[in-house]
């Protein structure tokens, strides 16, 4: 499954953002710009962007009041990207059909990319000019966005996996490292998308936050789905690395079949935990169907 | 020199502070939290948070109200030395006497917790509650930490830093490394104890900076002084290494009597630069003659 036309020109739109975030590469340090840009400029569905913008769309928010947002999102994405692939870390050289970005700078500078792409996403969504919120709520997705990326979100995910290799898991550690590891941005981006929106309601807050977290932990299992059923090609990174590097995954754990079933059981679980938002969350729907059958 | 009594009882404040606000080690996931704590209790004079102490005084803040910011900016500061001190950067295996966080964690739970740390240091200040400024005031400091770490910044002068190994540089190259390497922190750091302090008087955040631009550049030449003068246990960290590295110093650049001539301008500009503060600018003056003269 593709995602749908006005998702892809959400998903195009988010690219724009992103270019116009980043300092360009003719500033200094011009190979920190370069490494900073090749990470985040270099593909990818966007899925976090669109996450905002869906979100903000179901309280009728513009794009053009997201598109920081959904740039300081990607970022942070990104720059989690080039540290899991560095060599110390997960030590893959592909990523989305392309070198990573340890092998095209080297190592310091990708840990410096990384590093200084995380203080461009606070930078960025701290000095959004277009989002209009007050100042209350602006501090509230700055404590979003930092509680989602770190020791109790997803560098604290990353340290779950880096623990588990080689051990044998059951099902609810793996979904903890999924919850922290992938879920916690994916949850963070849905919720910015509804702070910048006006939305204060918390009980939809909080069906948005179910929404966030079954598609998290969806996005992984059709991830380990993918991982053995598609090709390099297909992918764009190394296929079937995470048997060879004897990772847990959910077909590893629960077996192909349960694994499928459970993908099916979160996103019937996300659909439903949105079912009262109305037409505008139809962008919401869409991705959690997108997510669940993506094929890359 | 040592500091005086009233600043190390300061310095103990923002041990305890930054106990305070780092995750127990009691938390999951345990050894990424270990990590961080590691790096950020082994010691140091944290020269940062006394300058924000220091600069709030200038304003009447009590420390009380400074905790979380003095907190904040050691955290970014601990995490910069641990990704500084990996293997692939200047690749260190001493740091304040005791072995760096990648010898005793390994090299994956380094990077994250450096990782983890500086989205800390961003949630730190974000959840301040102590702070009692206005919510547009609060969003201004975390712009000024955003942008001292980002690639105008800490993190950019990191990257001039690994361009300039085995470099000649001059006097001006030599200067922007460090305005962005540890200057923009230090900087940040005087600007965010008046910030939190109600000072909104421009001219007086422009002395301020200054006083920053220069402390900032005077320590870095006492540091590339103690390199050559101290020896190993005196400093904590391995002597002598910048020249074994061939990296770019002051004494290397100016030679040794025009750095001490180039410190005692900028110490001298630095007080001149506050002279109009008064007597609450005392800590503020006593740190840039530590920062001059200090042994270690």
């Amino acid at each position: 499954m593709d995602l749908s036309p006005a998702l892809q020109a959400l998903s195009a739109r988010a690219d724009t953002a992103l270019a116009r975030a980043l300092p360009s590469d003719d500033q200094h340090p011009l190979e920190l710009h370069r490494a900073m840009r090749y990470a985040v400029l270099g593909g990818g569905k966007r899925l976090r962007p669109l996450l905002v913008y869906a979100s903000g769309a179901v309280f009728s928010a513009t794009p053009e009041k997201l598109d920081a947002i959904a740039a300081a999102v990607e970022i942070i994405h990104a720059y989690s990207l080039v540290h899991d692939d560095l060599p110390a870390m997960d030590d893959d050289s592909l990523r989305r059909g392309r070198p990573t970005c340890h092998i095209v700078f080297g190592e310091a500078m990708a840990i410096l990319a990384g590093d200084a792409l995380q203080a461009l996403a606070f930078q960025v969504l701290a000095n959004d000019r277009a989002l209009g919120v007050d100042a209350a709520t602006h501090l509230d997705m700055l404590r979003t966005l930092s509680l989602a990326c770190g020791s109790h979100g997803m560098a604290g995910g990353q340290a779950f996996d880096l623990a588990a290799v080689g051990k044998k898991l059951d099902a609810s550690e793996l979904e903890r490292m999924h919850v922290y590891k992938t879920g916690a941005l994916i949850r963070a981006s849905v919720r910015l998308g509804a702070l910048a929106a006006g939305c204060k309601d918390m009980a939809v807050l909080s069906a948005l936050e179910t929404y966030g977290h079954s598609i998290g932990l969806a996005f992984q299992i059709r991830d380990d789905l993918l991982d053995i059923e598609a090709d390099t090609e297909q992918l764009g990174k190394t296929a079937g690395k995470d048997a060879l590097a004897n990772k847990p995954t959910y077909p590893a754990i629960l077996g192909v079949d349960a694994s499928r079933a459970e993908l099916v059981a979160l996103t019937t679980r996300a659909l439903e935990s949105i079912e009262t938002l109305g037409a505008n969350a139809e962008p919401l729907r869409d991705l959690a169907r997108f997510v669940a059958s993506r094929l890359s």
